[in-house]
C-alpha cells in the first residue's frame, strides 16, 4: 500500500518507520521549501507549489492510496483536492476546524465537551469586556498562529492590556473573523492528554491518559499512565473524545490536552494528528500512536492500546545527537535527523519500567543527565 | 553513523529499521546479485563482484564508521579486508568458524560447551565407524552447505547408508577437510534458543529463552519466554554462551540453538548473528535484538533484554500480504518487502500477553488463520 503524507517533519518520519514493517510505502508532500531531512531517504519527497495541479501531484506521489497528514497548519482547500483521487484522513474538516483556536472552541461547544472558557477579542473593546469576565492574568491567543507557547501573551494588569492592545493586528472594521481570543488563566493542577485511534468503522480504542509537563511552553516530558483520574475525569474526557471524533468522521488518531484541577477537568487544545505526548507509545510494547494511525487510514483492525508497566518521554530540544550518554540506563532513543537550533524537538528519549513511581524516578535522572542539574 | 550491512535480506532491513531512531544512516553490501528487495529505499545499495577492491567498496558504502553482517554464509577473506578501513563486528572469526558444521562443532569443543556428538564422515570407512557409534537414525550434514534443514540425510538402514554413501562427494585422497559429518538423532523434548548480545567493553545481556517449533526443518513459530527450564540448563547454557562470545571477543548479537532434554541439553547450532527466534524482541518493549546489535557494534550502552509479560512469534512462509485478516486479534506484523515464493520466508507476526499460556492459545489461533486448520 501506498501511502502519501503532508508534512515532512519528525512525526512523517516516525510514521513511515512505523509502517514499513506494515508493508506499506511512503511518499511525502513538502510544503513552502520547508526542511525534509527528517524523511530522507524513507520515500520520495515531492515538492508543492501554488501552481500544482493536484491530479500532478497525485501522479508524482505516486498513485497513493490513502494521503494523511502530519500537522494542523496545511491548506485545506489543497488538501480537498486530492479526495477526487483518493481518501484523505483524517478527514479535512478537522484540519479546518483546529488550525483555528475559535473554530476549534466552536467545535468543543457544538459537542458538549469541556473546555476552558474563552472571549473573542477583535477590538479594544473586546479585550476590555474580557478582562472586565476573566479578570488578570488573562491569556490572550492569535486563532491562527502559533504552538509550543508561541503567539500567546499574558496580561497581569492594565499596562499590560495596553502594550497588548498598541501591537495587536485590530482588523478596521467590525468582522466575524476572530483573531485573537482571550482565556482565563486556568488554575490547574495537571496536564493530562488523551490520545485514541477511531477506525474507518468507527471503532474507538484509547491509550492511558498521559501526564505531560511543560517548560516554556513547550513539551519537556510525559508520563504514561497518568497519576489516577478520578473516575468522572476518565470516563467524561474519554466520552468527549469519542463524541468529538465520531462527530468529525474522524479516522486515524487524535490528542486532546487538557487541564485537570481535582475532579473538574478542560480542553485545552486538540490535535488532530499524531502527538509528542504519545511518543511513549514507540516503545513501550502495544501498537505505537503511528502504526494504529496507519491501521486507522488503511482500514485494517486496530492494534492494542493497553500498556503494562509504565512509560515516560523526554523530548530532545536543542540537544546534540550524543548516543553514548544517552543510551545509557536503558533509555530508547528516536533522533529525527534534523540539524540541531536552540530549542529545536530534535529527537526524544523513552524509558520503560514496572511503574510511574521508577519511571518518574529515572526520568528526573535522564533530564539531569540531558539538560543539566538546573 | 554510517553503517555499512554484508547482505540484504530481511535481517539487514530490520537491522536498519531499528537503526534510523538511533541516528545511524546505512549502506548495504549486495553479494551474488542476491535479491536487494528488502532493503529498498533503505539506504545505498552497493553490488559487490570478486574483482572490486576493498577500498573502492569502502568508498562506496559511504565509508562506513563500522561494517557488520546478516549472515554466516559470507565470504571472510573479503570481510577481512575492510578492518584496515573500520572495525568489523562480530569478529570474522565468528564467520569462519560457524560457517562450517564442523569447524564449530570444535569451537564448542574448545570452549567446553555441550554439544550434540558427531563423527566426521570423510570416506565410506568413516560412515561405517559411524554407523557403528551412534546407530540408526544417524543424521548426516554437510559441513558447509544447507540451513533451514537444507542438506542434511536422515539414514534409518544399512540401504539409506548405501544411498547417501553412493551419492557422495568424498575426496579421492585423505583429507582434513571434512564435507560431511554424522550425529545420532539426538531424542530432546524441547527445542530452545538463547540470545545474548554482547558489547565492545565486553558486557554480555541475555535474552530470555525462547521455545520454538520446526516443522520440516524450518522455524514455524516461537515463544518467550521457555517454558521453565531446570536451573543446571538456564545456568550453563548463559555460561556457555557468554564463554563462547568471549573466546571469540564476540561483539554483537549471538543465537545458539539446543534441544533440551529434561535437565540435559546441547547445542546444535549456532548463528553469529541477529536470529529468526529473536524476532519477537521487536514489539515486545524491550530494546530488540536489531537494536541492541546496533548498540553493541557502535559502542554505545546495552538496551534492556528483559521481557515483561510473553510474546509469540509465527514466520509468514510462502504466505501473500493481507494486513486486513493478519492484523487482527492485536498481531503486529513485520512484512519484509520481497516477492512471495512457496514456502519463502516473507515476514513474521508477533503476539503479546501477560503469560505464555495465553500467547500460547492465541499463537495457535493465528496459526490456524494463516495457515489453515491442518
Amino acid at each position: 500500500m501506498q501511502v502519501a503524507i503532508l508534512g515532512c517533519g519528525q512525526l512523517a518520519r516516525m510514521l513511515a518507520l512505523a509502517g514499513m514493517p506494515l508493508g506499506m510505502r511512503f511518499s511525502f508532500l513538502a510544503e513552502n521549501n520547508e526542511d525534509t531531512s527528517a524523511v530522507a531517504g524513507l520515500g520520495l519527497v515531492v515538492p508543492m507549489s501554488d501552481s500544482d495541479r493536484a491530479e500532478d501531484l497525485y501522479e508524482a506521489l505516486g498513485r497513493p492510496q490513502v494521503i494523511t497528514v502530519e500537522r494542523e497548519q496545511c491548506d485545506v482547500t489543497r488538501l480537498q483536492q486530492f479526495i477526487q483521487f483518493c481518501p484523505v484522513h483524517p478527514a479535512t474538516d478537522a484540519f479546518y476546524r483546529c488550525q483555528n483556536r475559535w473554530r476549534e472552541k466552536q467545535l468543543l461547544v457544538d459537542t458538549a465537551v469541556s473546555h476552558t472558557p474563552c472571549l473573542p477579542v477583535r477590538s479594544r473593546a473586546e479585550l476590555d469586556a474580557a478582562v472586565s469576565q476573566f479578570g488578570y492574568p488573562l491569556v490572550i491567543k492569535h486563532t491562527e498562529q502559533g504552538y509550543d507557547g508561541k503567539a500567546q501573551w499574558r496580561l497581569h494588569n492594565a499596562g499590560d492590556a495596553d502594550g497588548f492592545a498598541g501591537q495587536a493586528q485590530w482588523e478596521s472594521e467590525p468582522t466575524d473573523r476572530v483573531m485573537y481570543l482571550a482565556e482565563p488563566r486556568m488554575a490547574f493542577q495537571r496536564e493530562v492528554s488523551f490520545l485514541a485511534v477511531r477506525s474507518i468503522q468507527g471503532e474507538v480504542r484509547f491509550y492511558p491518559p498521559t501526564e505531560n509537563v511543560h517548560e516554556s511552553g513547550v513539551l519537556l516530558h510525559s508520563v504514561a499512565p497518568a497519576m489516577a483520574l478520578p473516575a468522572n475525569v476518565l470516563e467524561e474526557a474519554r466520552q468527549g473524545l469519542a463524541r468529538l471524533m465520531e462527530h468529525l468522521n474522524y479516522v486515524g488518531v487524535m490528542a486532546m490536552e487538557c487541564f485537570v484541577s481535582g475532579d473538574q477537568w478542560w480542553v485545552n487544545e486538540l490535535a488532530p494528528r499524531v502527538h509528542n505526548s504519545g511518543h511513549w507509545t514507540l516503545q513501550a510494547g502495544l501498537a505505537s500512536q503511528f502504526e494504529n494511525h496507519l491501521r486507522a487510514i488503511a482500514g485494517w483492525p486496530l492494534g492494542s492500546t493497553q500498556l503494562n508497566g509504565a512509560a515516560g518521554m523526554l523530548n530532545l530540544l536543542g540537544i546534540e545527537l550524543d548516543q553514548k550518554t544517552q543510551l545509557e540506563d536503558g533509555a530508547s532513543l528516536n533522533w529525527y535527523n534534523k540539524s540541531v537550533r536552540p530549542g529545536r524537538k530534535v529527537g526524544h528519549m523513552v524509558l520503560q519500567d514496572a511503574d510511574t513511581d521508577n519511571v518518574r524516578e529515572r526520568l528526573l535522572r535522564l533530564k539531569q543527565r540531558i539538560y543539566g542539574q538546573d
